[in-house]
């Protein structure tokens, strides 16, 4: 409460308290007055007290998602994605293309991929880009040779869905569909892909705090959708010299406070090839369940992000160190 | 270029440059050499330079949207909302509820507010919001409970829209439909509204620089939709004093780059009501075209963001100083 | 606490507690136990609460300063700075070089802001320059001109102070005494000037939250100067279309929560001469005491921060628009 | 240049340019003209270009420091600490608590860290505070009492200075120099520190791009001090489920741009103690020459940062998991 609160909208709090089934702690100090308010917590923070007279701002101590916390279930959850598996102990490399741009291309990166080690194949078919006059993707004849592809080498594939409409076509296809950072907070979408059944990869948005993704996550696990992976793929801050800044402590962080597992995008944070590498062996030791790292045979004359995307040859030399590391941290590839 | 670029790579990049119809200027420094790019600015951005060997940097030095910016219509934009403009020295007053929430709730609001002056009525139909526990609007219900009261009170009215599936039913009721912050990258549903003809009010992402706030109303322009109002509601940063940081500077900022209009929302750059009123008077000195604020008549019992809400004793009271401050600057309401 | 917070955890929080003479109310819900400490804000605020086994995390409630406060002081505070007024009402326009860099160019402005109405004169005679190889003041040479333009124009100034062991000589020319955004956690110096009696404006770190920001405030007020007047010059954000982000919330807030006058820096916060004019009438309306702007009759060759300076002619067209908007706004100048 | 501008402001552009001995390449487009400038970066850079007519905005393409970058020496530089080595292949673990609060804790920790591995002793004697009430270090006396653990364990340390006129007590005891994160731009500081002969570790500011960073290092390395470490300790962004953010990617960054060696400090990164470890592995396999984390026997009764302070056994358990990555990267502890 303010300093300037009266003992009336002292009451008043305590009243509304009462109205809704919650305690009301008092502590009366020397400047001001704090109250404590206990109940069910969806209900409290849904009251808008900083409209009431002589409330200063209500400081909520409990985080407002439920079924994705630790609290809910203690135990690690396991995503099966077609063979691979992320999250307990088993550390996912995920890899390819950022965009499918034509038959050649998407072979050439799967092979190089699958013989270096990646277990989950990634490449898009729709593109979210801040131009309207970029490369926006492929569509329908993306995924279908990326099932061509998942036949030829046995590789499961990621892809991006970008509007509600076509939450079935991607699910038709992929082994895991992802939500991109754009549409982290597209709640619309977030519903749909809770009330279908392919497992799905929630990217964190360019702002969004880790509470924020969380409740994100929420929104899927409750329609009935358990099989959430979530990415860290860096954060917008007044750094220039990356893209964006990998914030690689929300491996941690996101471990302690949710069962769901958690991978990691080098490609995205950084934005510059040179920097995919440090960052993917970081992600092996962080705690995180995995990386998702862009790969091209040839990214000069890649549609999308060539800039980020390292070669077949980086990937395999990248893979060695990953392996030595997974041995050290006790993770199975 | 690096600093350890050879002849090589230089001449890679000028011939690829070259091959697409642009100039390169080579500049030969001590320590650097600097290419120059001069061509087609849509085809050179899109190169992923970074991917090429000895490439340390590009410096974009144009911007990247064409129809908005002030180069290419040098003249204000003026949209007009039902019996309001907002543009071209047309200050327009929004208010209402932020959500609609039941007949009385609504009526009582836009009585008040048009009472007081306001040109145009804010009420949600669909809200966006963080928690999937929260209220999410009334729906189509809200939207006639709009119409009726435009027919009662000759007001037009704004409400949001955040899904590409509602744009022609909100389109059929509303006289500005608004994307939220959420969706400013939402280029699915931005296409869509660029496609039917109701004006469109694009709040600026949460995180958005200015750059990618004007590259998404391109995506509406482009599609054929030129009535476009940008609104800033506060960017994200590390104060917590206020829900979010008004960016006021976007006012004369946005006027220079474009020619579309410009409103500022108050209430939810600040999420105190007792920030609204200062806020709005900084509106209308600052160069923008309009504000945006919430007013309830019972904010304690507001199902959604009370907390930021003014009475309508607060808004007639602000609307004085409003008309005072807009004689000055020679706007009219 | 945390959810697997034991008994055991729980009594050692409540008997730490009581060992430092605070109370703890205890509220044990279905998930998680809730610990309220009330008592001495300063000793619980300062112990490892995070330390203790079981804890998850503390929350402050109150805030950590106390003298700068409102509660500790309701009516507002006003710094008398020679013949001018900052707070309570009075509007001070403070106006003046960047950088004093020789007696024309300093004379010149001076002329030009005292005939335009500034009451205060800027000028620095050290700068804190981001590269070493910049131009850095022209030393107690510019505090002798400047004591000569106070003398012929009978306006008093204001300038900033870098190093502690300056302290003394700049108080012996300067009217007030600036401490500069890089120093506004130099701990040292802020106790330093709380110790001499000249008056001090403290401008907000690029970074410091507006709780930090009164926490400076409050080094220099305890040791007993109460003459302290904040400067709100713009955070750092991730955009960059201006060179830094105007907080002009900041203004209502401060007001809100300190009894301290607040004057605006629209020119170093935008860093482009033609949004100097918006942003010092929002300051205006803002509800701060005060603005100061960069203005040199020459910027083109001006040796530090040209790019947003404004003209002496720009400088009196604004004071124009600012008579009249003080008067709308019931303010002295 | 604007799309408005004329060819007389062009013309004053190119030829301030040849005053100064800089080559001026004007490439003219369909809607603007771009000058590219060529010539001595420190004098080009300087000039208020935004100030002349008709330019829109000046975008460097350089780096505005010299000699501490990779061009300037493509070697690594080693910094020898006593018996230490930090950068070109040494990392060099640092610990201790963050401030010595009494001979007890501090041969205590120093003792514990020594055995498990550490190189360098951390242990302030002075301390910045954000509160003024708050703890600020025993002074010199704790300086004795490094000098003490040195002499006993044979281990180097490092301490902080404040105030530029502690620079000649903490040289006279301390092996290695500490600049912390809110004295980074305090560039009398820095030059002072330039002209002795300690080396010295330059924290990040909490709000320092890296190239300010990095400029930052300047100004000690052009005074003639060569032996510079960098340290990273997370910088200020939105997120508040660590005490800062740690910009990991700025550890590859910080090595392709520079030659002076890095170091990660977990600990004030992320500000809770169950976050240490994962953030100091992931600094092992980052590019980075070591890491700083505060160790402390009983931080439950630390004075200073206990929440963030391992415990001696938790830092013997580290030291286990660092040994095994070293070797996995090839580096020497």
């Amino acid at each position: 409460m303010r300093g300037t609160a009266t003992r009336e909208d002292i009451a008043r709090v305590v009243a509304r308290l009462a109205e809704v089934g919650a305690d009301a702690h008092v502590s009366a100090g020397k400047h001001r007055t704090v109250i404590g308010a206990v109940g069910d917590r969806e209900i409290i923070q849904e009251l808008p007290w900083e409209a009431f007279p002589g409330v200063e701002r209500a400081v909520p101590v409990l985080k407002p998602f439920r079924f994705v916390s630790r609290d809910f279930r203690p135990e690690d959850t396991v995503v099966e994605v077609g063979s691979a598996k992320i999250g307990g102990g088993h550390f996912a490399p995920i890899a390819g293309p950022c965009a499918v741009e034509s038959r050649d291309q998407l072979f050439a990166a799967a092979e190089a991929v699958v013989a270096a080690g990646a277990r989950i194949l990634r490449g898009d078919a729709f593109k979210p880009r801040t131009s309207p006059y970029a490369f926006q993707g492929l569509g329908e004849k993306a995924l279908e040779l990326l099932a061509e592809v998942r036949q030829e080498f046995g590789i499961p594939f990621v892809a991006e869905v970008l509007d509600p409409r076509d939450v079935e076509l991607v699910g038709a296809y992929a082994d895991l569909i992802r939500v991109g950072t754009r549409n982290m907070a597209n709640f619309t979408l977030l519903a749909e892909l809770g009330r279908q059944n392919k497992p799905v990869m929630l990217k964190r948005g360019l702002t969004a705090t880790i509470d924020e993704w969380l409740n994100a996550a929420e929104y899927i696990y409750k329609e009935g959708n358990h099989d959430v992976v979530l990415c860290e793929r860096g954060i917008r801050t007044f750094e220039t010299a990356t893209r964006n800044t990998l914030d690689i402590s929300a491996a941690p962080v996101v471990k302690a406070m949710s069962h769901l597992p958690i991978v990691i995008d080098p490609s995205h944070s950084a934005g510059y090839r040179r920097l995919v590498a440090p960052l993917a062996r970081v992600a092996v030791v962080s705690g995180a369940d995995g990386f998702m790292v862009d790969v091209h045979a040839d990214p000069e004359n890649a549609e999308v992000d060539g800039a980020q995307a390292i070669l077949p040859i980086e990937f395999a030399a990248l893979m060695e160190d990953v392996r030595a590391l997974a041995e050290v941290m006790g993770l199975r590839l």
